[in-house]
Formats: structure tokens, C-alpha cells, sequence
């Protein structure tokens, strides 16, 4: 798998702090001829699964063999291990604290390596920037066709992630909101192929907190400015919106709180 | 009309969600050559007049046969056209709401084309991100060099978009706030030119809720720090500002509310 | 000298506005092949010193011969002077107004040049936008190869900046708070090797408002969920940190008021 001199970043850092600059600026050291691309640097501090959901969602949409890089770290300089990886014709570097598991998940890695040789690390390296010292410095590597196996030995045993999964019980179908995106559409962790097992040829009541929809949509346009909605989004989850408004202010939840609210899908 | 490669994007995405990089994933799967700027994502929600004021202000300090993509689309998945087109050397690609007008107003549009062409878009097309499913793929591959009209069929009857336009009554001059920038400053829909025009070898009073400027001024530091102040800014509009301040705390309105906002202005 | 067609960004511009997007325009229609990297657009407006410091913790990272444009100029337009200068092996570009007085000061620069060659600026250049008429365009004449000399007339007499420095008094040392980070971690400007000198082999007792915390700790994880620790951070300063949790929110003073702070270390 030759590289292709794409590297994606995704962190916690927030576009303020000159913490993501430095990555890029290690990186072009390293190699002048990569492309690095922001994915986002708005993961809420420490939020794992949150990466974890969006690194999984993203990777597809980019070229084969592109070094995908996350450095959502709240262990970082404890004995967690560094690790990169390759999966699905792509690597990953980052920490192995379970943020690439829907990844592996999905079809297994086909090499994970414990990064352990540190000439592929900044020369000096600090105990609370990885993302910086080693992160930055081995996607460069990476990019430049260095060998996962000659950064570190093999490990495979990486760290899992429990993400929340839908389950049904007495024909009630249950998820959870996984995420509220910038229009806020309340995006569930209910996919399209466990909605239509469930639904069979029925018609879905769904609630939210205090937002109750029926039936599926296929656009926003669908119903009324101001309407609710339901339909299945563009990563293939299910997706409840209020056209033209804000769907996570009608919940009855504050909105620090909406991440993890109950959806309950009935049928008729 | 050759492509030089840069493709700039303008959504209402914000920096939060990865549909942006899921946009440079797809463009970079086309044309690993493209080089991808990002003019603004944080658009407000549907906000069609805004993002095309900034693109028709913005494109031109672009190199010629760039190509612009404008992805907000309060209407996606409706039977609204997805249109490219090319105007004064330079490629647009988008929804038909309006959103290009300024842009084909000022001398019209070269071409523009219906995209119905399906081969140029992603193999599977979803309802609600046609940014990532047909505008994404048609940059990269214009960016590549495709002709416009391969893409699908030429038309004539853009949708028009209605902007604001300042006017005279009663030796007043009457504008809008179509802007809040970043330092607070409040650009209006009032040209340089216009505003010479009215004044003729006039003063201007300026009325604005309750900011009250006299006279034009060449820069900020004109004035006193705190002072209010106008001035003909960098895109040759009318700005009110308060050097070393945030003119819109001065107005008497929400922040929310201040776009919109009536602008007189009396000559003495 | 070489140039080696990087350019980073720093401004205090913001993301909702297309005004790093024009300077970027403008660069690439000089240079096409230019890299542009952003360090951060979201300096406090007119906040000097907070993006002195930036840059000067930030170059080290980037190749040797990068261009590092600055633009925090509450002075646009008036009489101070334009600069472009190289230091420490990479090259500078912005007013004359102390924000590369720390690069500066380290081991002086090579060459400082005070701009007025207008043929390497645009045509048409306003009062207000030098980031996009004078310093974009510059930059990318730099990043192509154009020698500073030829650029204007060398200076010896830069506006110097006064940046708060530690002291120590009655066997206390005096310090304060110069920047809280994205994760709410209070960044003091207690360097590594005063702190060490004024410790000698003793303890640290550190004071910031009503955050107390005594000793030195390497990572964040050394404590326990909530519990504030002191660590010598990735730019080798002081910092106050709460494991998992917001510094800033335990100090006791409103949060627009932190920087500044006074940072008390006692030994013991």
C-alpha cells in the first residue's frame, strides 16, 4: 500500500491554540510535499467515542491509502500505548485508547503496531503533546512510505471502545442521540438496515424527549418550515430534523445533556 | 478556459461536523492535485444573501478559472437545479437559489449549466448532502479539466436573488446593515460610489439606531479610541465602526438583529 | 536563503469572514505552488503580545525558510511602518508594531526591511486591509524567491514590545497568567529554567487567585480526576492544569479576566 501524501488530523484542541499549527509544521518538515487536512478540531475535550464515530464515518470519503491522524488523548503521557495501523487500505496513527475500534471493528486492521522506535519521533519529546512529538512525526514517515513494522512490533490486543448500540425489547425499538450536529439535526446511533428489520413494513412513531414524529421522510423540504421530521441521513443513520429549524432545541433537555437521550422507535 | 487547480468552498457546515473534509476527501479522490481553500463554513443556517454577497466579493482575489463552491442549500433534495456555470474566468458550481446572482449580475454569465449528468457525481447519491455527492465530485472534476457542458444542459433562467439595494427619498440616502464582521464593524449595502453620487461635495450624517457618525474617515485610528467613525472599507462599502470597539454594541439592537438594520444618511 | 513555498498565517480575523480566504487568494495568484498553512485566526482582536507569543513558540516547528505572516495591526493606516525581515532562518512578514519583538530579542534578526517598494503590493491598496494588499502579496514575492533588500529600505530601529516578565522578591517568585488554552490549562510565563533556578532542590507551592497546588507533576493523569497539578508544558512553561477538568474554572475570576493573573511560587 503505497502511500498517497494525504494526512487527515482530527482533535480536541479547538481552532485557537497554535497546537494543530505545529503538527502541520512537523509534518511538512518531515514531508514537504504532503496535503494535510483538517477534519475537525471541535471533538469535545477528551470524547473519544465522538472521534471514534466521525474518524469511521469520514475515512471512506478519502483516497486509499491516506494517514488518517486522532489525538483525542485525555491519558496522554500515561502508560497507554501509541499505536498506528492500517485498515480498510487506510492507516491510522493515534493513541490506543479504543478512538480507531469502529474502525477495526468493521473488517479487523490488517497490522496494528505498537510505535516504539523513537527515530520516527521528534527529538525531543514531551509528556503532555504526542500529537506534536510522535503523532505528527510518524504520519510524516508514514506518508513518505516508511513500513508500519519498522515504527514498532506488533500488537493484537488494541484497546476497545463501548459505543452504545440499539437494542428492541417488547417491539419498542431503543437508541440514543449520538450527536447533534451544526444545524441541530439530532443524528441517532439507529441505522438504516436495523430501522427497516425492525419496522418491517410498518410506519415508525419516534420519540425524543418531548418531540414525537411519525413516519419517514426523504428531505428537510418535506414537511413545513418548523416541522419535524424524520429521515435517514447521509451516513445512513437515522436522523430527526425540524425543517428550516433548530431540532435540539424542541427535546425538553438542555442541550449539554442531549448527547445520550433515549429515542424510542414504535411501529404501527 | 483552463483550471488551475484551486478549489474554494463556502457552506453553512460550521467547523464542528466533518461534512467539510468528507467534501475534500471526495474532491481529492478526483484530482489529488487540487489545492482546496476554505473561504467561510460558518455561514449562518440557510443564510443564501450572505454567502452570496461574500462569494462575489471574494472570488475575484482569486487566481482566474478557480473554481467556487457554495453549498448552503436550505432547499436540498428538492427539485431546485444543481448548476455549474462559469462567469468573469471563473467556474461556479452550486445550487440554483440565487445564491451565484451577484456574481452573474455584474456581467453575466458565460454559461451555465444544469448538472444532470450522473457519472460526475458519487455512485451513490443521497437526499441531504449534495454538497458531498454531486457539487464535491463536479469541482474535482471540472478542476481536472472537463467541459461545463458535458455536465448536462445549458440554461438561461437562473433563479434571481433579491438583495437589498439602497435608495434616495426626500434627500435621504437609506441602506441596510448587511454585515457584522469580526471586530463588530457594520459593513452596509451603501457603495462608494453611491454614496459620492448623493453627497456631491456634501457631509454625511450618518443614523444608525443610535450611532450617530459626521463625516468620512480614511482609517480607524481617525478617531478616539471608543469613538464611532465611517469610512468606505476594503470591499468599497459604507462601514460604520468604533476604533478599538464593536460598533454593534452601540446600536440599540441585539446582536441577532442588527443585519437588517436601517442605515440614513443626510448631507450638509 | 531559499524560500521553500510555505507560508503560515496568524490573524485576529476570525472564520466567519472571507478575509483570510482574500489573502489567500492573493498569495496563490503570485505563487500557485505556495502552501499555506493557518496558525490561528482567532487572536483576540488587536491582542499583540498574545500573538507575539504564538508565533514565536510556533516557527521552531516549520521547515527552515518558512514565511510567517502576521496580521494583528490595530494601526492599519496610520504611520507605522510595514516590515518583512528574516530571523532564525525563516522569513517574517507584518506591521511594525512589537509582534516579532520575541523573535527578535532571541538572537536578533539578520535583516529587518521596512516595506515601501508598492510594486510588490497590489495595485489598488486600501486603508484598511494591509493583510490582504500589502502583507499577502509580499509574502508571496518571498515565498517566490524575491529578495527582502529588494523590498524597501533595511531599518535597525523595530518597534520593540514589552512583554510581562517573571521576577522574584522576598524569596517568592512572581509570575502570571499569559494565555488560557482550549482546554482551560493556565499557561504562565514561569520558564523551565527559572523555575528550576529559583527552586534550587525545593518544593513548589503555587498560587493563582484561589487555585493552590503544591509540587510538580509530569502529566496530567499523575492526579486524580478533578484535582489540579502544575507540569512544565510543551512550550517548557508553567502550567496549572485539573486533570479531566477546567483550570480557569477554579481561579475565581471571571474568565475575560484570567490572563494577567498574578502567579505566586513559594518553596518549601
Amino acid at each position: 500500500m503505497k502511500p498517497n501524501g494525504i494526512i487527515t488530523l482530527i482533535t480536541d484542541f479547538g481552532m485557537s491554540d497554535p497546537y494543530v499549527a505545529m503538527m502541520k509544521g512537523v509534518i511538512l518538515s518531515i514531508n514537504p510535499a504532503a496535503i494535510v487536512v483538517d477534519v475537525t478540531h471541535q471533538i469535545g475535550s477528551g470524547f473519544i467515542t465522538q472521534a471514534a464515530r466521525i474518524i469511521s464515518e469520514t475515512f471512506p470519503f478519502f483516497p486509499r491509502s491516506t494517514v488518517h491522524v486522532a489525538v483525542v488523548d485525555p491519558g496522554v503521557g500515561t502508560a497507554r500505548r501509541l499505536i498506528a495501523l492500517s485498515a480498510e487500505g487506510h492507516f491510522f496513527v493515534g493513541p490506543d485508547n479504543g478512538i480507531f475500534w469502529p474502525v477495526m471493528e468493521r473488517r479487523g486492521a490488517e497490522k496494528i503496531i505498537h510505535l516504539t522506535e523513537s527515530r520516527f519521533f521528534l527529538p525531543y519529546t514531551s509528556h503532555t503533546f504526542h500529537g506534536r512529538d510522535v503523532f505528527a512525526p510518524v504520519a510524516g514517515h508514514i506518508s513518505l512510505g516508511v513500513g508500519l513494522e519498522e515504527m514498532g512490533t506488533t500488537i493484537t490486543d488494541p484497546t476497545p471502545l463501548s459505543l452504545p448500540l440499539p437494542y428492541s425489547k417488547e417491539n419498542i425499538l431503543y437508541g440514543q442521540v449520538i450527536h447533534v450536529d451544526n444545524f441541530g439535526n439530532l443524528v441517532t446511533n439507529i441505522g438504516d438496515d436495523e430501522l427497516r428489520k425492525f419496522l418491517e413494513s410498518g410506519r415508525p412513531h419516534i420519540h425524543v424527549g418531548r418531540l414525537l414524529v411519525y413516519g419517514l421522510n426523504d428531505i428537510y423540504a418535506d414537511v413545513d418550515r418548523g416541522q419535524p421530521l424524520a429521515l435517514i441521513n447521509s451516513s445512513r443513520l437515522l436522523e430527526i430534523a425540524v425543517n428550516m429549524g433548530r431540532a435540539c432545541e424542541y427535546v425538553g433537555v438542555p442541550n449539554e445533556n442531549i448527547v445520550g437521550t433515549t429515542v424510542m422507535v414504535r411501529k404501527s
